[in-house]
């Protein structure tokens, strides 16, 4: 049953595609395997579909639990559900695991069919293109003519961005947050750092680890320190942990050791995710970010791009995220509004950083759940 | 000879301390020995000697060259000769390599007299307030009551700053440029990544590399590449590398290859690093940077610090640099002016985020050099 507001459980299911896929690298796929997740019931019209896509460590668990005893709920379980912005009561809402991925989709954790073995990194580089493209797949098996929404944050609002200027015909809304035209040099370097730091792990084995039952979690755990610290802001971090010690002696040999609780959390968070990631995946993924651009179908044009759009658009950048700043977000505003296209801005102001999208920011939810409403269906 | 503004050929030298020194952590040194290099003549009335603070990575090798074929002068030759702001037809300039560090002066990579073996990870760890002990000790062997300067920027700056405050009487000028009163948790967090990089290489042997014959470069080169990415701008990264790439296919599975002009920029710089620095070193002056608070013989209170000084201050921050940002420099001279102390602040309008204080920018080097001009002798 669940309190007023949560979605309950939810259960995935696995979708087989025989088409082959030619990806954007010009290298095949014979066929693939998307796992998915969705909530809310598809209206006879199916006018009522919407599309989350996911970030770089996300997946399809959006929402809801998948058995009473999970201690968390999906990644964006603050903003899916009965009377939330993306409402269940109203949309049927759909999100996949992206190929390339490490939880159920075909990627390198998965068997390739033609060898009965492991991808590993043999699992060919995908890129955003490809991504939307196993989706319009999705949409096509599903009976889905046209999303009433395409909605992510980050890698997921490229991934939205992508499918209003390849697909205008096959999405009414879309919702672009913290998200970037293409990345910066400084972006790159930082997915590079991480990439390095897996390649260093001596478990790394040239990405054959799961063949030789290791797992590179130091490198992997370091990655997503990086890519952690990278999410969140330097007042936020200040605020959170200030310069708060562990109660330990001042000490010489033991670097080992943690002097400020800022190192233990952050260790703590690469330790879990190397846990439950795969290293193959963070490194397609990284690259996938590393080499998106928007304006790649339009002569390097962001304003033509924007021009190819049909949807109604909300960008939502946070005043705190560095990764991709609300300048990145303004740059795709101003083409829209160069292109004479309807946007909805808003840079919510908040010390979260990057990872503000996934939470409930005063000001946030509200203005998504009020755009959201206006979706018609 | 050399060209008019040129140092020309500079010569370290050694010197021994035979002092029992008790660091801050309460382990003592039986002795130890400092690597120095000196320019300018020092006056009769020993004067006209400025002490220069090193960095996290640099040295005693602060300008000139040490043979004609040094294809790179000292780390600050920019700003340090005849003619320049720190004018060595004025002043006599000292710098030395601090303890810990692994250019010459008792450090890790030097031998502990009490076994005859490397120091390595059992050298103990040292703090800012120790190497400025070391440089009253050294003060005190040329002579020198009172120096007419302390100059650095970043930890140099920090050393300046604590000579400022804890020796007020023996500093007449102060400089401290891409300096803080402390470190933040996104600093720390950014020192911790680096460490654990260090760590994670299977050549750091616990530290007893270099007993066994080997170098944790991948980890060492990893570090640094998460510090020079801190030390660039975002717009300064734009500007240089922007979105090139090298000039190759998009491929599968070669995520060892570098695709962007960035990537294969930042890996050099990693790899020359580690081949000339030292990891213990690196751990050990990453600690020393993330322990050190100007306000901590001062209950706490930055206002109290700066009221204990007696020098004329300059504070210099510059625009672009997020490591230590023109806020973190404001808080200094915020500190200063509440405690009615003189004070020249500016920020440089610049690009080149935090090592801008390294080069030669516009507004700068004028500004740096009729500072010290007025440096009295």
């Amino acid at each position: 049953m669940g309190t007023p507001g949560d979605i309950g459980i939810v259960t995935p299911v696995q979708l087989r595609f025989d088409d082959v896929l030619t990806l954007t690298s010009g290298k095949t796929l014979s066929g693939f395997e998307l796992t998915m997740e969705s909530y809310g019931v598809l209206n006879e019209d199916r006018s009522n579909a919407v599309l989350v896509c996911h970030a770089l460590s996300g997946n399809h668990h959006a929402a809801g639990r998948h058995s009473p005893a999970d201690r968390k709920a999906g990644w964006w379980d603050l903003h899916i559900g009965p009377g939330k912005a993306i409402d269940t009561d109203r949309f049927h809402v759909v999100c996949i695991n992206n190929i390339g991925g490490c939880d159920g989709s075909s990627g390198p954790n998965t068997s390739n069919p033609e060898t009965g073995e492991v991808w590993g990194p043999e699992f060919p580089q995908v890129a955003v293109e490809d991504w939307v493209h196993t989706q319009v797949l999705l949409a096509d098996r599903l009976g889905i003519d046209i999303w009433a929404a395409v909605v992510g944050g980050s890698l997921g609002g490229m991934q939205a961005l992508y499918w209003a200027t390849q697909y205008p015909d096959r999405v009414r809304n879309c919702v672009a947050m913290a998200a970037a035209p293409w990345l910066t040099a400084q972006n790159i370097a930082f997915n590079e750092i991480a990439r390095q730091a897996i390649l260093a792990d001596p478990d790394w084995l040239s990405g054959q680890y799961q063949r030789q039952s290791a797992t590179p979690t130091r490198g992997l755990s370091l990655a997503r320190m990086v890519g952690h610290l990278t999410y969140m802001s330097a007042d936020g971090m200040s605020d959170r942990f200030g310069r708060d010690v562990r109660d330990r002696p001042l000490d010489a040999a033991d670097d080992q050791e943690t002097v400020f609780q800022v190192e233990s959390y952050l260790r703590y968070q690469g330790q879990q995710f190397s846990t439950r990631f795969d290293a193959n995946t963070y490194l397609l993924m990284t690259r996938a970010l590393d080499r998106f651009d928007i304006t790649a179908g339009f002569g390097g044009s962001l304003k033509a791009a924007m021009a190819a759009t049909r949807s109604r658009m909300l960008i939502v950048s946070f005043s705190s995220d560095w990764r991709f700043s609300p300048a990145r977000s303004r740059e795709l505003v101003d083409a829209l509004l160069a292109a004479d296209r309807p946007v909805t801005y808003a840079e919510i102001q908040t010390d979260a950083g990057h990872d503000a999208f996934l939470l409930d920011e005063p000001g946030y939810t509200d203005l998504f759940q009020a755009w959201m409403a206006r979706v018609a269906i």
